[in-house]
């Protein structure tokens, strides 16, 4: 693990940001119906162009005209599994990135077992989700309530340290950027780890926030070559979005689907000189 | 009937509005496409956890950590409907209450004959539908106009005695509450009936507001032992801020969507003595 | 093709607006998951009422108390083809109307062949994509990038006769209304042509206007007898309700979502006599 005390790369993540909007890169999402217009819409924002297809027959020419692949699993049926695996096959084959986000790992069997068996045999360059799911993928037995993060958690602003530690032997582990989203996100690669705080609790009283993190992790995948930077700029944005969000709503006296709003709206016209002012650590 | 013209329970309701947000029930939703992210955002705005899951393989592990189950037709699959039976199974082994909505019973043979074989075969607690539904479900001949409740209906403001007449005999013969949403709302579990006026008419020109409060009312029924009070509660709460929310709206001169945004705002910021003010009417 | 530069008969097409609010048709759409609830909610502000199915098994019974079709090939499924291809029957049956929106035509072999076998199979009295499905179904080779339309499209301001003639005779091969989305819009059946101008950059940063247009133009051939006055209507009626959204949102300093929000209160809020005031050229 990297532990020195150093700066981000911010203008690098600037970039990544800006090259989102300017390439606009296709991202082939495969999952949930809940938030799956919420996730393209979060794209759309961000200057990506999504495209939602999931039936078998034709994942081959959807994910060969990707720049990147996201599997959510939330609403996961037989069916889009056996999509997802043809479609993981092709980024595999086509050297695009694939991003494993296991919604309700650790629900049911069911979830944690398919989440493990693509995370085990597609090398997603990146796994994002909660702690009581990225928990149940290691092997941890945590009670897992719904899609929703235990508040008790092990990624904790008072222990950072060990929380760091822990993401990098995932990462070492699994081979991929392990991303775990909380009051503190921890984003690691097995080398690199930062903690990106920030944010509000709001975030997590909409339905999505964390495909739609997925998503547009998804797209910054596509086009930066280093995915712990793709991801932790991806991240910081949303955390700047989301606090911004909330702070604006708060003030209007509004409630949670006009932080839904906001959050968009913020996404749609972010600054990306913004991210300088991130509160992000390098652990 | 009780016809008493008593004081419904208030403070018991306002402590139901309570307990869903101090203890967050879980509500295990198997729902159409169509408002499936409309339900998630308002079960969280109102303090509840939804997770959203229809595959059958995962039906016993999902509904064993829920609270309660919510059963919604709307983009009926064959698929789903086994996946509702395993649920329901699941619910009623472990004693968990199950909420019924028939969308779109009467609308075709296959939505009435799906929505009265889960009536008859899984007790649920609660069916709620709009007129048209309940009336397919009695077996009334209703000239069925889509997914929207008959404007001509039997629950009209001039009728209340009839009208609770009715849904006591329902509820009686299904032995569950029957809920029916309309311009007055009537909930009746065969003993105890009232009317819940208030709301807007701008509430049926958005879709999904009867599908969130079916999945509202699963969440109330998760922490309440009474179930006529769960729902009782929740259509006030519902209804309350559905009148308030148009009437901000149509001041700040918006139109259907911002209606939206606003009755989701209400539902999350929603102080639970304002239920001292509803419109309701016990019969 | 009409060549005339007349008037468009903007009188008869404030008489479709009026219609649609005043009979509320019922439109059966069988679409696609991530826009599904976007499109219901369009349709409601219009004053029409959707019913989303697509089970094979209440095809029938749906399209026989709808109005009009919408096939929307979004998030394809082999099963919905079959219930569109059975709806379609019913609806050639029963002389209804139906739209096809070949979403994503050109992104894979399926949607390609899926959209053309339904355009061959089932007489749609409209077709209406953006440029590059358009293109797909023609059979023209076009770069498909997702489902957003090419910029660089043959649809353009400075070409309208060559757009025109183009769109013209695809009418005519077809034996339907061809409309085309883009910067601007043509929409022919092949003797009376139209470009329809007005509208927003803003439009395609949300995902689904192409889909509610779609379900849009549903309600307003449900009610018309002649097609293409009825998809010009409410292109016009789009198009000025997406110029008005986006100008009121930059004042405002909104992004997409509140973009999304204006967009749908100004349907519900919208004056036919403002159709009068639409970019509408007669070519």
């Amino acid at each position: 693990m990297n532990c020195q005390k150093n700066l981000p790369p911010f203008p690098l993540w600037e970039n990544a940001v800006r090259k989102v909007r300017r390439f606009s890169p296709v991202v082939h999402c495969i999952t949930n119906y809940v938030t799956a217009g919420w996730c393209a819409d979060a794209l759309l924002a961000a200057g990506a162009a999504p495209i939602m297809a999931d039936e078998p027959e034709e994942m081959d020419d959807i994910t060969s005209i990707a720049g990147s692949l996201v599997l959510n699993i939330g609403t996961l049926r037989q069916t889009s599994l056996v999509s997802m695996r043809r479609a993981a096959e092709t980024a595999n084959r086509l050297n695009k990135p694939v991003l494993l986000d296991p919604v309700g790992a650790g629900a049911s069997r069911l979830r944690t077992e398919s989440a493990l068996s693509l995370l085990n045999g597609f090398h997603p360059a990146v796994v994002r989700g909660n702690i009581s799911e990225i928990l149940a993928l290691a092997g941890c037995t945590a009670e897992s309530r719904g899609v929703d993060a235990d508040p008790a958690a092990l990624v904790h602003p008072d222990r950072m340290t060990e929380s760091a530690e822990w993401a990098a032997q995932l990462a070492r582990r699994w081979r991929c950027v392990v991303a775990v989203s909380g009051p503190v996100d921890i984003i690691s690669d097995g080398r690199h780890t930062c903690a990106v705080g920030g944010g509000d609790p709001m975030m997590a009283r909409i339905t999505g926030c964390g495909c739609m993190l997925s998503a547009l992790c998804g797209a910054f995948l596509a086009e930066e070559t280093d995915p712990w930077n793709a991801v932790s700029a991806c991240f910081a944005m949303m955390s700047l979005c989301g606090g911004y969000a909330a702070q604006s709503v708060r003030a209007a006296g509004g409630g949670t689907a006009s932080f839904r709003i906001r959050l968009l709206d913020a996404l749609s016209l972010f600054s990306p000189e913004r991210l300088a002012g991130a509160a992000v650590q390098i652990l």
